[in-house]
């Protein structure tokens, strides 16, 4: 049993991977931090959880523990992962402070990075990618999760050079932007869509683009560390009147004329014998993947316009983030990969 | 006042034509058909509503009408309309029928057109661009829904040429549907978000380009049977937890190097005095326009990528429907253009 | 005309009164007060409106006022409508500040009040039963959203002496909770149903209370001072995860036995001739309301178990709120009572 | 390894019963029967599930199957379950077939009994209160939704005889009304909230009433077959825009006076050491039970009123139907309770 630590713990990242690591087989939950709640009963930020070990202080929820799932805003971990790291702890941490080198890092997040070589020693937590680069991390810098449905989507494209020119209408239910964000009022939010931070706006841009830059110039699989043929995209981001769920449409001229039959085999021979990714000819729904780990993938050809259309749909808070972390801690520790995690979503 | 019949009145389009009209200073409801609900009164299908006329059959329901607005399935205005002109009456149809040459029509709707020289007689109804081919019209097509705020939002880059190469991906709320849709239960759509005929599968798609067409021949104030210069673009609708709203998001290549100010600049002398059309800096919200017959534009140029970003959003029910009829009927009688119509949506 | 100000015009009471009274063609709106978007245009806190009044501070909103609708929080009212009203301004008050005797407002709303004398100034604004009391008053107390529905419900019972024992489920949308209400995020709403405040916990209780005290001592028309024959009930509302409504369902022992027909006459005869009451044998809806003034009711017997079940459903923002306080100037000044307001809703 | 066979599969309650059983370790599941699908695969029903085996007609569905659940509609188990028993199989059937004496169940369902003697053979799954009586069963009958609800938060006053006045307010997510039910599309449901079937309508209505007379005749441990002390109540259900969940708010009168403490102690010896009831101070929330097999229950005294409300929240598809036949499986074949279910909701 691997003892486990929760920062972060009142959030909404931090929920999801208690439901988690509650029923994983080989791990045992041994803290929780959170500033606002520190002392008191996990029941005080979730009504619907009755274990018994409250919240604390970080150093006192991280006390016994061998591996540190870290929730927390961006800004917090590049001081404090270093620490524990120090300690001996593993970390896999969700925010954005190890997934990008720290001057790229620094001009997309308005934040000064404190331990920018640390970013070399973090191994990049996209497994259906990044998997050989992972057994045995001890600093795992967890995906975006607009990242993970757009990098999914598009990654067989980029290792074949089919990318010439990329737009993504990436589509987000609102537990995405977290717990206590403003501007997400049910009565603002229900019955109204919208379009924000648009046209390179959005920080997950440059992880997207970066990913994708790694298969051009590395193909299959590869690492956190290699080479780079970058391009850039166009990433606009919508809320929906929705919880969870993220649909990513990307929007590729590829460059070439080619058929429905070179994109299906170009997706089934790259996907093969991926556990959590879903490759179908029926289209994408958030729902199918309620609550579950899977990428739900499903590439078009439009004929007429000679242009590629990509539909990926994943649940922000699983995949997305909380989910995508556990599968994560598998690799790093070598168990079963989807180990504690469901492949099929809730539905209704 | 002028007497007007609605037939489908147990539609959604028939009862949003119910409630602009009853409203209506110029307009007097003498008649409502509906094939499921003859003979019984409006609130069988409508609880909320208390008029006295009963929905009865087409032929008692126009008896006495000068002005017939269709809202039926695609396949009937074909063979219905042209009788109801004979006898000298006007209509506007909301349905496909007459907005497409009739070969266009049949090979997307899979209807072969049973009156196909009365594509010739009517007039499109999409006042924004087609203004001055309106007035005195006897057969008004009413575009599609999608099509209206796909078009409004990229007809000012066809105009000018900047259009090489557009990927469309359109979002809609249920009601878009219609009344009796199947794969529209709630437990389905809830807490689900879909592409659905993407990738050249949607009718609209027909509609939407062939207006570019226009615009990109014959300028600024394209007529119905003018010049067309067509270019296919890749149209990808969704499907949105929401009861109304359609957002567009329309991303461009221009063939050029531009910047923001040509963008707007661009805008807004295309729409300047448009009674609904609002242009703004700000993103546009689908709650914004909930309820009005306002289509909110906003265009981006996305540096990085060297791609135009346009969002349109319309209420697909009044803008994408009903609104739009009776604006069309405000224009085709000489009446104020906004007669009966609101501006501003119902917020929250 | 009537010059009309607005004060909390950034909250969804104030929305709400801008969208009403834009169209009423008995007042002109003059100002528009907001603490927090003091010297910004409309616009900032409602993207969907382009008025061009921008938000002032009080004292510039209300300077050419005649009629001065205060939507403000509890508590703001006491101290600055006995001003107005020095001056020579009528005020609609939307708080509770005026609606209860000051020893009852303070013991349910845990503010002392600073001007106890003004509430005999008061005239309670439910005109359905309140009527003869409101014209030419100068100080308007609005009810309640809850209050409204629950007392409209049961005042019939009231009337009758039927109401021995009454049970109130009362069910709201979040719009009631206001634009900035903490535990109303989206995420945290969707997909929810729950109690709050329950069993006598809810301040509304005490209104409702005071309102079919007032109707069991005075009969069909009581007036805002006159007789009590007070009796307790037990009120309990609930969060249902949408926008607008409330649906009341009351629980009432009769103490006799009693028919059907007895019900549906007792309710005929009472409201007969209400232009805001709909009263059908068909069950009430919410959608049925959505942006209307109209209160939908509807009685039934249970005749197994001797309970009379009323239903009674209103948009909690209109009818509830903001709807109600036009309705309240418009029998203030003898307008006719519905001028500027909706019977029927927004359906979808 | 139990060999497990699902009747109805392509409904919510079958798709339910595939979620749990394909995680239960002590379930094999071997069979799916579906009149619409029979031949096609699971995925052409449910796209979101990848299992191997089809949906088939009933006879290839249970050829292998030792224990089958039935998730039909009404007056088909009554045909079927006797069959399926002297073939040496068991049954759990989630219909209303084998709830109620035969002349009730004919009374309220409008279908005359097949069968009317297997009622005597069936045993009621309702484990919190008959949990005796199941182990060994053959033929057990699932409890309704809103029976669960009601039932379990009135089963504490009935065995106290402090229920002599009930009325219950029920309010449902939509998902319990089926897959295919009409007047459950999406734009007709959201931002809609209505009652149904109210004051003595709905069928349930009979079978809450039979629980709570056999707790009062016999006390905290009644058996299927055992005594009655029949009492009416007043249950009126109500349609709540959202997918899943039930929410009971039950209106008591005590005939006595008493306190929260009396409360709180009975509910809290009545239900001491059940592993799916959840006994709070705090305010059920539907949420807090999403995909869990808990009932979470909150009893409170209106001291003002005089009256007892108690709150109950369930998943309606869980505990509300499949779950708790899960439950039943556990407790007939002797395996721990909670086998395969979850307690935690998910959260958001």
């Amino acid at each position: 049993m691997t003892k486990v630590a929760i920062l972060g713990a009142s959030g909404y990242g931090g929920s999801e991977l208690i439901r988690l690591l509650r029923k994983h087989p080989q791990a045992e939950l041994v803290g929780f931090s959170s500033r606002a709640y520190a002392g008191r009963p996990l029941s005080a930020a979730w009504p619907h959880i009755d274990l018994h070990t409250p919240f604390a202080e970080v150093e006192e929820a991280i006390a016994e523990a061998e591996l540190v799932f870290m929730a927390l805003p961006n800004g917090i971990a590049m001081e404090l992962a270093p620490r524990l790291l120090a300690e001996g702890r593993r970390v896999i941490d969700l925010s954005g402070d190890f997934r990008l080198p720290s001057e790229v890092y620094s001009s997309w997040y308005g934040i000064e990075h404190k331990n920018p070589n640390f970013f070399e020693r973090a191994r990049y937590g996209l497994p259906e990618l990044y998997r050989r680069d992972l057994p045995g991390a001890d600093l795992v810098a967890n995906p975006g999760c607009y990242v993970t449905a757009a990098t999914l989507a598009l990654a067989p494209l980029a290792a074949l050079g089919w990318d010439e020119d990329v737009a993504v209408s990436a589509m987000s239910g609102v537990s995405g932007a977290g717990r206590d964000a403003g501007g997400t009022a049910f009565a603002e939010v229900n019955e109204n869509l919208r379009p924000y931070k648009p046209a390179g706006a959005h920080r997950h841009t440059a992880e997207i683009e970066r990913n994708l830059a790694q298969v051009r110039a590395q193909g299959r699989w590869p690492v956190t560390h290699g080479e780079l043929r970058p391009r850039p995209l166009s990433f606009n981001p919508h809320l929906v009147p929705m919880t969870r769920g993220i649909l990513v449409s990307a929007f590729v001229k590829p460059g070439r004329r080619l058929s429905a039959a070179d994109l299906r085999e170009a997706y089934g021979e790259f996907y093969q014998a991926e556990p959590f990714v879903r490759l179908t000819e029926e289209l994408p729904q958030t729902k199918g993947v309620y609550g579950a780990n899977t990428v739900w993938i499903s590439p078009r050809y439009d004929e007429r316009a000679g242009t590629i259309v990509v539909f990926a749909a994943i649940d922000n808070l699983v995949k997305g983030a909380s989910g995508q972390a556990v599968q994560n801690m598998n690799v790093v520790y070598g168990f079963e990969e989807s180990l504690g995690l469901d492949r099929h979503g809730l539905w209704p």
